[in-house]
Formats: C-alpha cells, sequence, structure tokens
C-alpha cells in the first residue's frame, strides 16, 4: 500500500543543465517520509520531536531519467521491512508513468538520546498492515 | 572596515537559467554573518547558541549582475550602526570587481527567550570599532 | 485580489534553533511566483523559458514573528504597481492569522538576452486587472 | 590518493533536532565531485558544460555519526573503478578522525544530448592514475 507525495518541479530544483539537480530529489524523499508520518501515521514529526525521531542511516539512489521544471513529480512510498526499531522503505518517483529515480531507506525510531528503541506499538502495528515485502 | 566571505559559485547555487538563482543568495549572506560573527568577532554560533543568537529581523536586497557557474564571490560587510540591541549591516557582492547584489540588514541580539537583549559590553566595543557610516 | 501560496513548513526548513532559517522564506516567496505566473496567469516558467524571464531586481523582507515545524503558511501574492516592464509585488505570510513575515519586491520582464522588454498585451491586461495598490 | 574537500557545518546545514540534516551531505558530495573535476583534474564545471557532464546515475549512503554546527568536516573523495564512459567515486566524511557518513556513487561521461561517450584520452589517464581499489 504505496503512499503518495506530489512535488511540482520548481525553478530552485532546476540546475544549469535544465534538470533536477540531484540533492533536491534527497530533499524531496525527506519531505515524503515526514508527510507519510504525519498525514498517513498520524504521527507528525512536530509531535514526535524532541522526545523521538526517525533518523535515516543509510539509503541507496538510483537515478533514471531526469526531470525537468514544471514536471508533476509523484514519489511513492512503500514499507517493506520492520526490525525491532528499524523500518526499510522504497521509493519510487515516476511522471506521467515514467520512471525518474528508485530509492531506498533503512530509518530508526530513536528516543531523545539519539539511542533506537523498540517501535512502541500502535505504530508498529500500523507500520506492518502497511508493509509490502515485494 | 569589511570582512570579506569568499564563495565559489556551484552547480547547486545556478537555476535553469544558468544564473545564480537568487534565494541561494540570501543563504551566502546568511554564511557570510554566520563567518563574520566566528572569525572576525569571536563569537561562533555554535558557541552562541542556545542562550543567545543574532536573528534577521529585516533585509534589504539589490540584484545588479547575474553570476554564473564557476564565479569567485567576494561578500564584504560592514557593520554601519549599532543600537541597544540591534545591528545593521551592509553586504556588497562583487566578482572580478563588478557588483553583482548589495544589502542591508538588520540583526537583533537575543537572549534564550528570543526577547532582545542589551549587546554585551565587549561584543558591543568590539563592533562599535568596526562600524563604517558611509 | 491576492494570489495565496500554501507552505506546510517541513524539517528542511527550519533550523537548529527550531524556527525556519529565514533563507528558505525567499525560496518559498520565489516557489509563490512562479505558481502567480503558472497557476493564476497561465504562464508557467516552463513555457516562458528559454524565451523570457521575470528575474527580481530588487526585495524588501521584514521577519515579524517566527515559524515552526508543521506551522501552515499562507503567503498571500499582491501586484501592486506595474510599468512598462516591471511589476511590484507585495507578499504577506501568515499562520492562523499571524503574519510571520512581509515583503516587497520588483521583479521584470526580460527577453532572452536578459534585457528588460514591454510586458506583452494579454499578460499587461491580465496583470493590471489584478492590481491592489493599498 | 584521497582528494579532500573541507566543509564548515553552518545554522543552514542543521535541522531543529540540531544535527546536519542529510539531504545537505548529498549536497555537500556534490560540491565535492565538482571541487574534484576542477580543482584536481583541471576541468571545471564551467569550462565542462554544456559540452559535457558527468550526472550521477547512483548513489549509496552510510550515516554513521552525527553532525553538529561548527563541525570543520572533511570529505575525502576516491576513485574506484573506470569504466568506459563511467566512474565509481567513493567518499568518507569525518571529523577530527570520526566518520560522519560514507558513500559511493557512479557517474557518467555525458554529451551535449545526455548519451554516454568514452572518457576522452587525457581525462581518462588522469583518472586512471588516481584510483585506488581498495
Amino acid at each position: 500500500m504505496a503512499f503518495v507525495h506530489s512535488v511540482r518541479v520548481r525553478f530552485g530544483h532546476c540546475d544549469p543543465a535544465k534538470l533536477v539537480f540531484y540533492p533536491r530529489y534527497v530533499e524531496m524523499i525527506s519531505d515524503t517520509v515526514e508527510a507519510f508520518f504525519g498525514d498517513a501515521l498520524g504521527h507528525p514529526f512536530e509531535v514526535l520531536h524532541p522526545d523521538h525521531a526517525v533518523p535515516t542511516v543509510q539509503m541507496r539512489l538510483h537515478f533514471t531519467a531526469p526531470s525537468r521544471l514544471g514536471d508533476a513529480l509523484e514519489i511513492a512510498l512503500r514499507p517493506t521491512r520492520i526490525g525491532r526499531s528499524s523500518l526499510d522503505l522504497s521509493f519510487a518517483c515516476t511522471c506521467g508513468g515514467e520512471t525518474r529515480f528508485t530509492a531506498e531507506s533503512t530509518l530508526v525510531w530513536v528516543g531523545a538520546s539519539v539511542r533506537p528503541e523498540p517501535w512502541p506499538d500502535p505504530l508498529r502495528s500500523e507500520l506492518i498492515s502497511r508493509i509490502d515485502p515485494s
């Protein structure tokens, strides 16, 4: 079950080659995770912090086709695996059916001391219900 | 007496028109203020915070000529007026003698509660010695 | 007649003081202008470029109250004056009725050579109809 | 043989958790590649473009320890493998000997049509001389 975050490519996303500058994609991924926690899971970051956070500990990115000014990007987020404190996410960014990038990340549920803690139960159940192992 | 901060224009600063995207200039101004407090005044932000901060309360910007990838920008900062809690700064960004933008800002010395406080004395004296009212 | 652009304050907009980092506001202003040209005027930047552009030549900013993670900002843009090639805009950013910043800018209609050109007629008429001199 | 790019952590790099916001690390990596091509290889991007470019096609990132305001980061870039048109790079970001993140990327030499082209000979030789397969 994918959560989809939409982003219009703006002037400030693009570089002199007239393509999206790839670090801006990583910001879009961060925004997608933030929207997923707030809008899909009901745990907005402004409520989580400062007692909890979900830092990203690793990420892989594949850039498959360029994006241009004005493109309407859809970034689909799918949880793929949950651990005691970790969560694997997969991302696919498309525009009009064409894949622009894919990504996988691992994030960790941490407490105020930035130490991993087990996912709290209602959130764990909600995440498990959304896992798509494909 | 100007404090000069140098910035090389990178790919990520530029937009599809191949010119520096003007919000990036505002980041460069913020970096210049931060370098001024750390390198010139000996009050780096990592030491100031969280007990004190110098938020910018107003700014004027004039963009006079475009900048391009690879340009070596020099941003000159001059304090122009000090108040009880405020400080006016003027900025001139040049490249090879050509002015790219000028700016004026006002920032305020605040305590942890984000309320203005009088400039502490050694810092006030240091700032006064650098004021260039021209 | 104001054009309103909505922005949710994300993690990446905020600084270690837990407030929106002010250069991010300037990016939001740029996005608001871009949305205005595309959504209100029917001249999206991806169609304007590279034959025309509307670079910002000056801007004034007043930061009146801080914004925090999760805030739902509304940025209202009002055209206030049109010249042969120039356009003055005023901006007011609010959250739940509280003003966070105001700004005024001047932008210029330029051709491919980045020289000012007179506003083309249907666009000039459309802009005039939206001017709010207050 | 590593190429080292130094970055001081600024206010704008950090998030409300007072740590570097990880998409800013990806911008730092992009800047490191740009500095490597300009300063080490003598092929600054402003000369390469628009006839050639080196888009990043994939990247892996491991975030191992957080960075904070004022940290003096050193990002070491090492070429690890060269193909007909591709180049693998490895990155290690440290501060005072502590690793903050590591990354690996693959970039491709492309022509104006954004199609891969074989590395030109003097550049290929220069890159081969710098390869560190460890």
